[in-house]
């Protein structure tokens, strides 16, 4: 993966056979990237794709899909469980026939290229762990 | 729906049973934001989408359709029109078995989670009718 | 087009028949925007896409579509290649049944409506060929 700084985020390319989840994680990491969102096009070989039931199991279900895939957005936010970088991206995928695929991006999701920019927040943005959902969720200060 | 200031802008996060343009409407109203973008991912359990006739009827056409739906993106804005916060909202959703369906996002759409960030832009952006075109377009000062 | 300066952006709104990309390059260029992201929805009646087939012929295979289609994200960036400013965009699209189709978008995209929000980011951004890939690639100071 290549990157730059640029005003109040980065600008990444990830190259061929890099995870970009893992890679987005092992970054922010690196970079004490604590609170962001990002945004991004370009191109995968490998998509692992999970789709979640709210309404009865509160589980992913997961499915590899092998094949290039242009990625026609690629979005999504880090933030900050357990002390650790957590990205959070969903994606959707553009076949050869111009049909579309799409869902909540696994790592084991491996890119050909992919151009993204990351803008940190101010402040921190905290996940902890819902019980009754079933998932990670943002901590947010206000009731709305 | 909880939500945190951060920046120039947002974090929100709709929880299960917020409608997601009627909130984002509120929000957008109760905040006094007249002028900004947003982008989201999430899951929600009702979708109601519309599509527009641009070149016979000049009207939406919408469907509902109920199930889980991975919120592969929401990409919108928040302008004004008539002194009244507008927000407009595209939707790109995910099936169980990764297909994808999407549309103009209507009032009566309801989140299981979303996460989403809204930007404020400097100035104004206001909105007004435009019956020949039939729908509501913003007013940019610039002729290109 | 219209548009309006805001902020370290503009907001744009393509009016019925501008080509897409064609008119980011010409006002890329016009306003010497060499690093810019954009995000968009709207709606456009022409759709040329493109799909990139890295493993075999790295080449783009095109189909052009003719009918009034939701754009349900329009993602990029612009940078500088050869001096001149170089669009780059994804978009995600969506049929009058809400099946949705997508990928590279291409010079011959026409627009219905299109509102487009693009952030510059400071400092350059600058693309070359790499002859290996078959595409133009962003160029970044950093490796990871």
């Amino acid at each position: 993966m290549l990157y730059a700084k640029q005003g109040s985020g980065y600008v990444l390319r990830l190259e061929q056979g890099d995870d970009i989840l893992k890679t987005l994680r092992q970054f922010a990491e690196t970079k004490r990237i604590r609170a962001a969102f990002f945004e991004g096009i370009g191109s995968l070989y490998r998509a692992r794709l999970g789709h979640y039931d709210f309404q009865e199991t509160k589980t992913y279900k997961y499915e590899t899909f092998n094949e290039d895939l242009e990625i026609l957005s690629l979005s999504g936010n880090v933030s900050t469980m357990n002390r650790q970088a957590l990205p959070h991206a969903h994606a959707t995928l553009g076949r050869r026939d111009f049909s579309v695929i799409g869902g909540h991006l696994d790592d084991g999701s491996l890119a050909n290229m992919v151009e993204v920019r990351l803008v940190m927040v101010p402040g921190t943005l905290e996940k902890a762990r819902d019980v009754s959902v079933g998932l990670n969720l943002l901590q947010l200060r206000h009731k709305f």
